[in-house]
């Protein structure tokens, strides 16, 4: 391949070459001695099986394009004098950045076992993708990384993320031509129209198109020149590109792309700071094209490995039983002239290291890649400046997340000088009723405006694109580098990163376990516009199941709240903020919603997480009553108050309870999860032995699954979404669901035991109700008079 | 703004443009009456509060836009005489779909009750978005519809896989600006490059820039028109400008402009096909630049609507009860002059009807929409030409999928010439070891090949791109217009499609409520490279959540197959490739596996999805057992038979049955799923009894969820994934999960009442064993020699 940058090969003198030339070396000799070495690390004996790994796993195709980039970066933050961090997005290729890690030293200083020595090297080598050693992509253990490599797509929003409100930090980020084909990193391409380049960092993506995924060409390594500039042009970006195969020739093309595109990103930064541009520039991007598993075998029996997508994983794959294979593999490993690089100690020589950034500038020792060391507890203003009064329950109504918007204006208010909160969304902020923050700040917005915009704002801290990936990924690299966030998304449609919170939640449980990674800010989600009012949506737009997935993970990292009104929203809101290391689900409604409980109540109540409503119930002196009706979201607790409201005037004898549970995990035993109630307690508000007819707002399977151990459960009942949707009112709804008030009576009255006879009458007439909403409903397309005008005390 | 379409306004003469103009007025007059009226349909009296819906429901904003497409697809489906179906993406826009149907005279052929006249028109306004009524997205239930528009970035993939093998077709596609912004439509953009203009019909994208989204603006429209040219370019697209406000100039624009797409598209294809061209051509793209809300309120409460992101849903909102807006909307409706557009019955004049194509070619009438009417039984290849011999259960070794890719190698065989059946997959065929199938076809590729690539094929069917989302997309499309299909996917990652699979989920269970809807393919996923087996991956490829979210569904569409080998996984394979309206999960491993079934003996299993295996168990003549080891999925099965067999030997007198279930629902009961088992079946096999040990494949409380209301629920045990996770062996995952065989017999022992004295011994020797294990791994990097070696015969 022709080096295309014209003039390159003069860009540095040579001895600069030969040193970044001597680091890559040395950092690909690390990546194969990590795929196959547990022992002689050195090669100061003749390799022999038993030096072999039995079980060769990593991925080397990646790896020399990602020591290259490393080295060079390396290069310009030692010279420019900028904190850097990078985004691996071809993470898979863990050996490279490990190797690297451990060149600069920030691997021996995290892990002072794996010394910058010749026995740290024999570690740094056996312990990958060996039983317990450390995993085989970049991940929570790789200083330096804010970025699991295993799931590609998300390189380039958690960059940007990363890049929000640092506006010193430059955030280099290596996308596959792979990855690039994914639908989230094609989305996040567009986070240039969001960035603000007087408050934000910079983020210099580099597209390493070395041609091949697992199997096949990649799509833009295949494109005609012309066409992929066309394309990233279109993208807002200017490309540079470096290509080749001659080292020395790459080298120095990389390192003129490299300082060409920080002056460029320099030179936007400083006219948008100290000259008042406010147009869009293009920002620079890197376009990487060499070989994939350059400097490895060329051939393999017979066939060409080097540069094709057989280079992907191991290129020798039978190096223990093929002699031939263990020699291509120890002249592979001396092809990088090791005794050059390495001294009699097994350390790196001064030359290896002379592109090597001195201490908190070294891209592992980036203390933006260790979050928590940054955070600081966020400024929520007193909740008692927004808690809605409330003299008696279930007679006012407001909207809860109108509510919380007032809240997190202040929250915005109070972070406007510090910048560390940012409110995300797929263009809902507004419909979800949270625009009071627009009072504290705007909508990030760099593109075009028009008279007619309201509320875009080119350093606004609310980010709104149409791409739940993108807000997603934002989200992630911001808390990551030390921030805090909210993420508010229509509930049924939050499936749509359900891969991305598993890696999230996977990213946590694994820092959690490492004493250095410290704990960051919770990534938090108000799920509404949930599935009980989709009214003009329907069926499409329904679905509670992102609870199910979430409770599938890590109970270490997980808890949901489901906050049935205006003042447990914003405890829960609170209490969310304030966390650390947690992924929160909060699902609240955006309807106007009955008023329950104070604020003291409500911060009782969410405390506790779950409790008896006295004031709802109407037990009887000896404290025990007949049936418990338990409930868990906005419109199940309305069902169930209602309920409950319908039983002591019809069935005033009947001792009814009323459970509220807002935080749903005090549902499981206490050994899965550290909200789990002990059997005790949950007898104590549920008791043992009496019917249970539980109103939940989700899949009701759900609340079986948490609480099948308990000694009550053959006793529960649960009512719930059942995938019966469609565009209609809220009470057909949940009549369609069998979770109305009418039908929670007659599930009362089916199962409690000895009840007078009037019950059956009472059931009859609740039955006769269900029809005479059916006939209603058609005729006038609303909902019948009296549960349109329903309140607690009517 | 302007009309840039140089000379456009003389396109068309006079007359075909009023007729045009009068079809497009029309049906923006129906969809105004949908969002609006419940009476007084053709405003032959004065405009009454009580002739106004009391909820106002619907997306006003995209439906001219829509009615313009549709109006002048009509015109180009006439005057072309090519089939055409149109993907609607801003599906929000129910009302015009349903003006259009209406008008075309599908929708009264489809729902006589909704005749094509005053009465019917009274009928299609009122039941918009009315309790019992239609949805307000185009859905199923639309005539001509393929794409629910109702969770956005679908729009592409499913016209391209709509196109697929359908040589004879145009499937336009309309893609909102908002749209546009979401990852999986920003990825499927690609999809040309996959699309064979020999054997494949043609896409023609119109991109529509109407400038917001709910309440933001797009960013693709205010990008400049050099650098949104740039972007489509640089997609492989040559791009059409229609833009403006001016009704009759559009009308002639957007003629011209359709003309020389469909002019380009013949152009290409008779290249393709008559002159064997093979270069890659740019495919033209509409980008459409109108007002959103266009011809509405300009104003409302002295602020701009039309042309912003107020006018997306309903631009007058209280009609019923401020006489000003009900006014207005009498005066908006009253614009498109419905006197000129509908006869005295309220039949659409004939002048409106012009632009409409004949019979079949009507958008709303074309088979390809409605593909069960067009799909033919796969011709599935006898089994027994690839099934695995079996003498001795447990003692040879296949890897399950490779055996499939061998009958899917004959399904492509006998599909040479139908071309009807396709395979796709994330870059992930070979990995999945399905490869035989290229000794029958490529994979589809138009970009650019090398020397070095393999199987690259410009007529190929098997279609590998790296998003889930596109392949899910495609496979989609091309089941809904009457194909069949195979998504091979990583376990782990199928997750990036949750939110998709829901929808098409949505799809199905209303499709099946619709008789004139027939029963399509079903869609078929193979998960592989499954949790247990990430060896080189760890952490991150680990997640078998994917079963949990698809059984939350609609229980008749959803099936879950865990075959636990070769021939098992033959007759799922063999069952559901044949099957019809289902989503069909099947969880096979690719690494090699033992055979325990012949095929016989797996076609008898698989047809009862649950079952004793005899030959595993050691029952004693009382024909009770006095343990139940019950299993699902290849390795649990493996590590049950294993603990059956440590059984055996230490524990001789124990009378332990063994339970395989291959098919997950059966577990339900009867009432929940329709495979669900009745109770007496269930405890004939698992007993009311006695202890249970089940070993699962994914989330242990899955099997409770399932299995709550059982008899003998209380003694069911369940192991299985509980997210311990990282790069390591095969058997340290089970370990690490607590599911391996010597904590299996651990716990039947703690389980199972009065055992022998010598079952402590046992117990403890299991124990033992596994403390070795761990000290073992952590020196070798290898699993025991017991473990590695193991066979049902050792």
């Amino acid at each position: 391949m022709p080096d295309i940058h014209q003039g390159s090969a003069n860009y540095l003198d040579e001895a600069e070459l030969a040193a970044l030339d001597a680091h890559w070396r040395a950092a690909n000799y690390l990546a194969v001695g990590q795929i196959y070495l547990m022992a002689n690390p050195l090669l100061r004996e003749p390799l022999k099986p038993e030096h072999i790994k039995p079980r060769l796993l990593g991925h080397w195709g990646t790896s020399p394009g990602l020591n290259l980039v490393y080295t060079h970066l390396n290069r310009v933050a030692r010279d420019h004098g900028k904190d850097t961090i990078c985004v691996w997005g071809p993470g898979h290729g863990g050996p490279a950045v490990l190797a690297n890690s451990w060149l600069e030293g920030t691997y021996s200083e995290t892990y002072p076992d794996v010394s910058r020595d010749a026995e740290g090297m024999a570690r740094l080598f056996r312990q990958f993708s060996f039983p317990g050693g450390v995993p085989s992509h970049v991940a929570p253990e790789t200083p330096g990384s804010i970025h699991e490599g295993g799931e590609l797509g998300y390189s380039l929003s958690h960059a940007y993320g990363a890049a929000l409100d640092n506006p010193g930090l430059l955030v280099a980020c290596v996308i596959g031509d792979g990855e690039a084909e994914t639908g989230p990193l094609a989305a996040s391409w567009h986070s240039n129209k969001f960035l603000d380049p007087v408050h934000d960092g910079a983020v210099l993506p580099i597209l390493h198109l070395n041609g091949y995924k697992i199997a096949n060409p990649t799509v833009l390594a295949r494109l005609p020149r012309d066409e992929l500039d066309d394309f990233l042009r279109g993208l807002g970006h200017d490309p540079l590109h470096v290509e080749g195969d001659d080292a020395l020739q790459v080298h120095s093309a990389m390192a003129r792309a490299m300082d060409t595109a920080l002056d460029r990103i320099s030179a936007i930064q400083h006219g948008a700071r100290e000259q008042g541009v406010t147009e869009r520039k293009r920002w620079p991007i890197i376009l990487l094209r060499t070989p994939k598993g350059w400097t490895g075998p060329a051939e393999v029996d017979g066939v060409q490995v080097e540069g094709t997508w057989r280079a992907h994983q191991v290129p020798l794959s039978s190096v223990r039983e093929n002699p031939d294979h263990l020699r291509q593999l120890e002249e592979w490993l001396h092809s990088y002239r090791p005794a050059e690089l390495f001294d009699d100690r097994g350390r790196p020589r001064e030359r290896v290291l002379e592109c090597v950034p001195a201490g908190p500038r070294r891209l592992g020792a980036s203390v933006h890649a260790n979050g928590g060391l940054l955070v600081q507890d966020l400024p929520i203003p007193p909740l008692e400046r927004y808690a809605v009064p409330v003299d008696k329950p279930g007679t006012t109504l407001h909207e809860p997340t109108r509510v919380l918007g007032d809240l997190l204006e202040g929250v915005m208010e109070n972070t406007a000088e510090r910048r560390d909160f940012r409110l995300v969304g797929p263009d809902e902020t507004a419909s979800n009723r949270l625009q009071a923050v627009y009072g504290a700040t705007g909508k990030a917005w760099q593109a075009r405006t028009l008279e007619v915009d309201e509320h875009l704002d080119r350093h606004g801290r609310v980010m709104e694109i149409l791409s739940e990936h993108t807000c997603q990924g934002w989200l992630e690299g911001y808390l990551l580098t030390g921030r805090h966030g909210l993420f508010s998304c229509y509930e049924a449609f939050v499936h749509i990163v359900d891969s991305m919170v598993n890696q999230h939640i996977k990213w946590l449980r694994t820092s959690r376990r490492l004493p250095w990674r410290r704990p960051i800010a919770s990534l938090n989600y108000l799920l509404t516009s949930h599935v009980w009012r989709q009214d003009s949506n329907g069926f499409s737009h329904q679905d509670p199941g992102f609870i199910d997935h979430v409770l599938n993970k890590s109970p270490e990292v997980v808890r949901v709240y489901l906050p049935p009104d205006a003042n447990t929203l914003l405890s829960v809101a609170d209490h969310v903020l304030r966390s650390r290391d947690y992924v929160n689900v909060v699902v609240a409604g955006k309807q106007p919603c009955f008023d329950w409980l104070t604020l003291e109540q409500a911060r009782g109540h969410c405390a506790r997480g779950a409790g008896i409503w006295d004031w709802a119930g109407a037990e009887n002196e000896s404290g025990e009553p007949d049936v418990v009706l338990g409930c868990a979201g906005d419109v199940p607790t309305l069902e169930i108050l209602a309920a409950a409201q319908l039983l002591r005037r019809h069935l005033p004898h009947l001792a009814v309870r009323v459970v509220n549970v807002v935080d749903l995990a005090r549902l499981l035993p206490k050994e899965e999860h550290p909200h789990g109630m002990p059997d005790a307690e949950f007898d104590a508000l549920f008791t043992s032995d009496k019917p249970v007819i539980f109103a939940y707002h989700g899949y009701p399977w759900l609340i079986h699954r948490l609480a099948y151990r308990r000694t009550g459960h053959a006793n529960l009942h649960v009512r719930g979404y059942k995938e019966e949707g469609t565009t209609t009112t809220p009470f057909d709804m949940v009549v369609r669901n069998d979770l109305d008030r009418y039908r929670l009576v007659m599930d009362v009255i089916d199962r409690v035991p000895g009840l007078a006879v009037r019950a059956a009458t009472v059931r009859q007439e609740m039955a006769d109700v269900r029809l005479r909403h059916h006939a209603w409903i058609r005729e006038h397309g609303t909902d019948l008079p009296e549960v349109s005008e329903w309140n607690w005390n009517s």
